[in-house]
């Protein structure tokens, strides 16, 4: 008798539950209430932590690697702190899918014996633990991607990043949960249930990536890596005010991941570091781009990280896009951006009105994309084992849509070749450096409210590179108070949804990430224009806002 | 009434002709009859060029430029040349499917205008006449790709590449022909008919670029853009003797051309030059990428023409592929191969065997690449006039394929990924630097029996950057007898057909190209190790074959 799904999915949990030790499960007199919203100070305020625990997963990317390499930090050592506050994460807010704690310390042990031994680091990331979205393959592992059917297929390889962050010296300890095949914007599925938002439980940590975002905002690890065909890095980084970003197609390895729709090229799906820091975040780039992803990825850009120049003034022109025409960002987003632009003007910025003419447009071609197969490739995985389909996704994914010929694939691809020529065009013409926009039109939601990704997806069609950076501004609820009703002119059925849902109680104190556009294959130009924003803003790009 | 496609092909043929100037037309007595093969002595021998045409038009692409740069040549001079011996060549073997060539003086001696007034030449090709091949669009021209059902339907816009060469002051001047829907490897449709090759006109010229290679061929033309989705550039090239590189996706600029598939992108057509020699190949190549075609289209990739500096010792490691497992090559093509290899080897070059083992797949995927649609883009074109599905067409268009479904066409790039990687981990590991292969089994072959496009199409699949390359040995009938039927014992029913049409007396004396292959998007290594072939073999990069 095959099993059903219900006991597959209680089965893995369970699964998972048991692969912490002992030793990493939080007493039960230190459990934090279910009613309790922000779980963040758990690990300073409970005790349950050394403070070499606690300085260790309180520092950045840049700050554990000259230790590590020197030997100050044992990779062991930092290994086992992150294994703990991860566990203790997974516990708190349910952000895990896979745990390889033993090896992880296994490979610690035996990076600090080659660092004895021959007194050098095995690479950059020597003796990082490094947390992985689920569908990034680690050998041995399960990638379910939150399909019950992918449950005890573990993967006979490794992903082609995995096999490069290895090389550089990096350990694998967690892989993080998923939506259903990464297709809600938020992290829920029927194998391993809903990720949420350690600053406040009660709201998204966002998706697809939200199990890294959930597990970074906590403070469980020191940089992870998610994927993005939609806005599935950017959203779930803006959900929790940490930094990514999602480069062109071609600049990371992508190969052997799993996908919740494998061979789907029309739009392409890419992955991308999400950091604490915009430091974090160019170190990683450096490094991965740095390893030649191209001799193990064909489909990897032969291109070198570049170093760039910006102009020679110093000064850059932004366009900044308001709102994408179907739905107003609420309150505290737009404040940021007028924030934020008001400091660059001043800063002697030039900055430009983007109009929203052609947002519509592409987020209507990347949902043609999404289901060229009228859906059908989730269903088959979902009939596998008769779990039901998420309700976020039965509009879209249900049936109605058909699948298309052979001929109306290729005409959607010949409307987005034209759709990309005009925006380039257009681009071009105005003449900017960058476009600054709402990552989201929230700072985070409540769970299951999440309802636009048209802020990212359209750069998805684009292939541009995009960083998610928080901003340093915080709900205010007092300041950022909702859209009167009664009057307001709501864009669309959604903008009203939008704008009914938002309600500053709730999301009072997180922070607002804005999105940093630049053209394709500019990942190097992106990152350098976000400094001089951060710079305007009055951060530093090493600052964690953990 | 509508017209019948033969109504509307005819009155294309007739307004195609009359658009050759008198002057420009062979006079009767020095039409050489129909029944001579070889026409390229024509222009030499016939007394109807002056010593200064022929001069012009005897020369390469990187003479010709210092002297249109400095004056000492005008471009209406050089352009008035190219004119009449391109009118010759359509005159005797039907290549050409456009002509443009009052524009064409008109902007000649604008260009001669601008140099003489400012004293600087407009850019790198100044004044310089380029043919195109029938699917760049120029505006006001039909780009009917073969199909009766795109007469009288002229671009409203100019292909990218054209803008940019135009921008580097490139003279157009004609279009080439092609087969229907490009799809053929020789060039014949119902629309213009069938060009032959000059060197012998019982013998095909080649496709798809078929109109520009035998144009080259002629001399009717200093530098010609082909395209190629499966050969289709150094199928002619071969065919006729002439350089070509067929470079990895992205690095021209293919927006804005009519396309046989429009939209179709499992497997990318590109575009590239045909040229008389190796110099002029690379001076193109330079100067498109330098013109930074990713602002103009945005699939072009922001790489630059690059340095590239081959193995230090000088010596390369190169795999030789002697057949592909489908179809042997016909006995000069081998012979050629063998000549080269030991040259190579005696110059100190390592030479490894490279197994076919991967062709026949890589060759099975294009073909469903090909007929993702089931045909219907070809057909409905075809349909549009009633026009005949040209024979060589039927086996593949002609109804039997099925149109995937949007989940087959997910699978099918599915597999494309596994097969590229495989490749590149195979080629990794055998460590070479270079694949040197056949680009044909033919030297050429008589018109309409081109049967086999494996040896470039495996390529596209892959998407490599490859150079075919005259190798200065010439089929020998002498020497180059056919295999013993009685006793050979044929890869495939294929190569049984190759070999049973192979024929030494009719291809004696024709150039044999082989096919340099390089990695992905290393068009720059391709150039220069192609230049050490050619070193090897006793021929130096800027001497023509012609």
């Amino acid at each position: 008798m095959t099993s059903t799904w219900e006991t597959i999915s209680a089965k893995k949990r369970q699964a998972l539950a048991d692969s912490i030790p002992a030793e990493w499960r939080i007493p039960t007199e230190l459990m934090p209430p279910e009613s309790q919203d922000d779980v963040t100070g758990f690990p300073e305020q409970s005790g349950w932590f050394t403070k070499d625990e606690l300085a260790i997963t309180g520092a950045t990317v840049s700050e554990l690697l000259p230790k590590l390499a020197s030997g100050e930090l044992s990779s062991e050592a930092v290994t086992r702190a992150f294994c703990k506050r991860a566990a203790a994460a997974h516990q708190l807010v349910n952000c895990l899918s896979e745990t390889l704690f033993e090896a992880a310390i296994t490979t610690a042990k035996a990076l600090d014996a080659h660092l004895a031994k021959t007194g050098k680091p095995l690479g950059p990331l020597h003796g990082l633990p490094i947390s992985l979205k689920d569908n990034f393959n680690l050998k041995g592992l399960d990638s379910t991607v939150g399909f019950t059917s992918h449950v005890g297929d573990p993967a006979s390889y490794d992903a082609v990043l995995a096999e490069i962050l290895r090389e550089a010296g990096a350990v694998f300890y967690v892989k993080t949960n998923v939506p259903t095949a990464m297709m809600i914007a938020e992290s829920v599925n029927n194998t391993f249930g809903r990720t949420v938002n350690p600053q406040n439980r009660r709201v998204t940590s966002g998706g697809s990536s939200g199990g890294e975002s959930a597990l970074i905002a906590f403070g469980g690890s020191p940089i992870g890596v998610g994927t993005d065909i939609g806005g599935s890095l950017r959203i779930p980084a803006a959900c929790t005010g940490i930094f990514t970003i999602k480069p062109s197609f071609g600049r990371f390895p992508t190969l052997r991941c799993r996908s919740g729709m494998p061979g789907q090229e029309a739009v392409a799906s890419i992955n991308g570091p999400m950091t604490q820091t915009l430091a974090d975040l160019e170190l990683y780039s450096r490094t991965v781009v740095g390893a030649e992803p191209w001799r193990k990825d064909p489909r990897s850009l032969p291109i070198p990280w570049r170093p760039v120049s910006l102009p020679a003034s110093g000064k850059l022109k932004i366009g900044v896009m308001w709102d994408d025409g179907m739905a107003l960002p609420t309150p505290p987003v737009t404040r940021a951006l007028r924030e934020a632009v008001d400091k660059l003007k001043a800063a002697g910025h030039e900055i430009v009105e983007w109009s929203s003419e052609d947002q519509a447009r592409g987020l209507e071609l990347l949902g043609r994309m999404f289901v060229a197969d009228g859906g059908e490739a989730i269903r088959n995985e979902l009939e596998r084992t008769g779990e039901p389909m998420r309700p976020e996704m039965v509009d879209q994914y249900g049936g109605s849509a058909k699948s298309l010929t052979g001929l109306e694939y290729w005409q959607l691809h010949a409307e987005r070749q034209d759709y990309q020529k005009k925006y380039l065009d257009r681009w071009l013409a105005a003449g900017i450096d960058a476009l600054l926009c709402p990552t989201t039109p929230y700072s985070s939601v409540e769970n299951g409210k999440f309802r636009h990704v048209g802020y990212t997806g359209v750069y998805n069609v684009l292939d541009y590179s995009c960083i998610s950076f928080p901003t340093g501004v915080r709900v205010d609820q007092a300041v950022d108070v909702p859209q009167d009703l009664a009057t307001y002119k709501p864009l669309s059925d959604l903008d009203k949804e939008i704008q009914q849902d938002y309600d500053p109680k709730i999301v009072n104190g997180l922070m607002v990430n804005l999105q940093l556009v630049a053209q394709r294959l500019e990942e190097e130009k992106c990152v350098e224009m976000c400094k001089v924003v951060l710079g305007v803003l009055g951060q530093s790009p090493s600052g964690s806002k953990l």
